[in-house]
């Protein structure tokens, strides 16, 4: 079986937006040994999207629509396919009524063109669609004499994968021969791409059935592992047998060996020692707390902090004396640490975090230049205080800095 | 005229890479007022990308591929593109010189498949390679009685950029009748998608020289905007003289009308109104300060804040009497609005800003939903407090929350 993906919205063809959801559902669609063949992007325009509808449902057994289903003018998927297929759509009342109790439950009046979002393709299963208001569509059914399985979902990430886990899995899953693959995900944090590659290539080459990529960025190294095999255990077997072989050579620079993030990973072994943090951020602006507040129930173990970016604030909340700023500078070992010591006590936190720095793009000095970084992790017993230069805009600079503190944060917890 | 660009490549057909080129070319052929109308991804397969082709020569006046144009068996656009116009490849024996050439430079002997890469359809120019050893061809023809351009080059980024501006950029600005492209974006916070679109699509609708694209997501609707004109000042009138009838339309819940972030206003009118900002966060946990600081120079406006997790830390570091919440609980009216307030007090600063929900997945009751959040903005003289219920995930009610909470101070500095 192969597939096709088909991206719909004009602002795919701009210089600024892609598509991204064909990797999530790529990603899918190989887990089922099915190949993605093409991959399509065309505009909010009717005559284009029904030529790349015709297209698509003539060469691939499965052709799967994202986006253009929403309540607008532009929203043409139902009405394109449709048309290329030759079949009628059919306007559902009990998906009218839905999305018009939808509106009452939020006290708003459902404005009329919300109604097309009711147009169902005959015969079509309609998916119902938890994250938002226009369901998606399920139609199998025959072209050129070929039988054909066509899917139209909405196009917002989060709906795409609610909507495919939720409804398209089953249904695809019954439609090819059962599948045994196995996936591993391993992440490694603050270490260069190429001195993880030269220390592992010797070991990921050996394992000619096992597929794996490596892929870098935002302070970690992934490595994508699948394999393919008669049995699911079998399948196993072989990807474990390469990330033990990889866990071993890269030791604890190793954080997540099932593809958590660094910040699940804090959230969990702070959970598993019973330990309480507290950060105080200067550069980074919030983004630590930011990121650990995401983890789902990580209110158990996160107690909370202070954003300090001007200095009074420093000696506000996190009690930095104003003449040790004056003496070694606010972004400083001294500080870093006076931060991490002192936000840990006043929250009566277990471990308390500290980060100071320049992210630039201005504030650099010759002494003092744009990506410097003081971050400082204390338990009260012992302390750890690095200081780091990191390159590029200040976005990156941010995002390692947050990566840098969360890992320290971890190795303290090991 | 419209174009295609189809990249070749199986790796992007994975769940791991994405073809990233086409941005860089569409932004070039913008330039030139050609719109990209379709964007088609295909693998290293001869019958695929033979049918890739013909579609594309089929729909587009322009075609142009990039990638597959190497030396080994996998390099099958040259192929594919001769089987879907049908004409024949001529093997030139001067490329097939300069090959051996450049392998005999190195001190090496050039595999017989490198000859490959100097297949050439008949008719086309050549187009040299100053960064690889696969030359581009292009080719002006005639397919189903229809004139079309057909440009074929390489795949890696450097090489795509060279040669299409030292080659491709002269041949088709004689093409095309000279045209100047001009761009707006406006964006709009805290309405829904189809209640601005209920309220603009009668506007923009008049404006048929117009492109107009609505996206939204994230407690934001953008509208792209593009016009095409015989100069520059033409095009710009008309897209502007849009924007200002879409402004006039959403008055003041249009935030950005070139493009700003929400976060880039805000810094921006707390700059031009010299005014000091702090917040005061529990459940979205720092993303307001990460989305302020993350704009360059945020520093001079915003002095930080604190993350207020639980509730001794409300009271520690924001002073929120625990009465208070004991009366209310900790996410109420009263509670936002103290954070609000105390946090300007303590932070000596201008306008203080106060959120406190439930962002979920757990922690809900039925008084106190998931998604209830309560957003406070306070300057001292005036304050505003409101309640409102985000649905979705954890992530999408802190992002909504965010957002509300600087679209609220946004306001209040108007």
């Amino acid at each position: 079986m192969i597939a096709e993906i088909i991206a719909v919205g004009s602002e795919m063809l701009t210089p600024y937006r892609q598509d991204t959801n064909s990797l999530f559902l790529t990603g899918r669609l190989n887990e089922l040994g099915i190949i993605v063949a093409f991959k399509t992007i065309v505009g909010d325009n009717l005559d284009h999207l029904t030529s790349a509808a015709r297209t698509a449902i003539g060469r691939a057994d499965l052709a799967i629509f994202m986006g253009g289903m929403g309540p607008t003018q532009d929203d043409l998927t139902r009405e394109a396919v449709a048309a290329a297929v030759g079949i009628e759509l059919k306007r559902d009342h009990e998906i009218v009524t839905a999305l018009y109790k939808r509106f009452a439950e939020r006290r708003l009046q459902m404005p009329e063109n919300n109604a097309q979002q009711a147009d169902v393709l005959q015969g079509a299963v309609i998916l119902p669609n938890s994250k938002g208001t226009a369901p998606g569509q399920w139609l199998e059914t025959e072209f050129d004499g070929k039988p054909r399985i066509i899917a139209l979902i909405p196009g917002p990430p989060h709906e795409v994968r609610e909507m495919w886990d939720t409804d398209c899995m089953v249904r695809l899953r019954e439609k090819v021969p059962p599948a045994a693959m196995a996936t591993r995900v391993l992440k490694v944090a603050m270490m260069g791409e190429s001195a993880v590659d030269l220390r592992t290539s010797p070991i990921y080459k050996k394992y000619a059935n096992v597929e794996t990529t490596v892929l870098a960025g935002q302070g970690q190294v992934e490595f994508h592992l699948r394999a393919t095999a008669a049995t699911k255990d079998e399948a196993q077997a072989e990807v474990d047998h390469l990330a033990d072989e990889l866990e071993e050579e890269l030791e604890d620079a190793v954080f997540s060996s099932s593809g958590e993030s660094l910040e699940e990973i804090v959230s969990y072994y702070l959970q598993m020692r019973n330990a309480k943090l507290a950060v105080a951020e200067s550069c980074t602006g919030g983004m630590i707390a930011e990121r650990i507040t995401s983890v789902a129930g990580s209110s158990r173990s996160f107690l909370g902090g202070v954003v300090v970016y001007s200095n009074d604030l420093k000696t506000l909340f996190a009690d930095v004396p104003p003449l040790m700023i004056e003496a070694h500078g606010a972004v400083s070992k001294e500080v870093a640490l006076a931060l991490a010591e002192n936000i840990r006590e006043l929250c009566n936190a277990d471990i308390g975090v500290g980060v100071t720095g320049i992210a630039g793009p201005g504030g650099g000095t010759e002494e003092k230049p744009v990506g410097l970084v003081f971050i400082a992790v204390s338990d009260g017993h012992k302390h750890e205080v690095v200081q780091r230069r990191f390159f590029g805009d200040r976005e990156r600079v941010r995002r390692w800095a947050s990566q840098q503190a969360l890992d320290m944060v971890r190795r303290m917890l090991i």
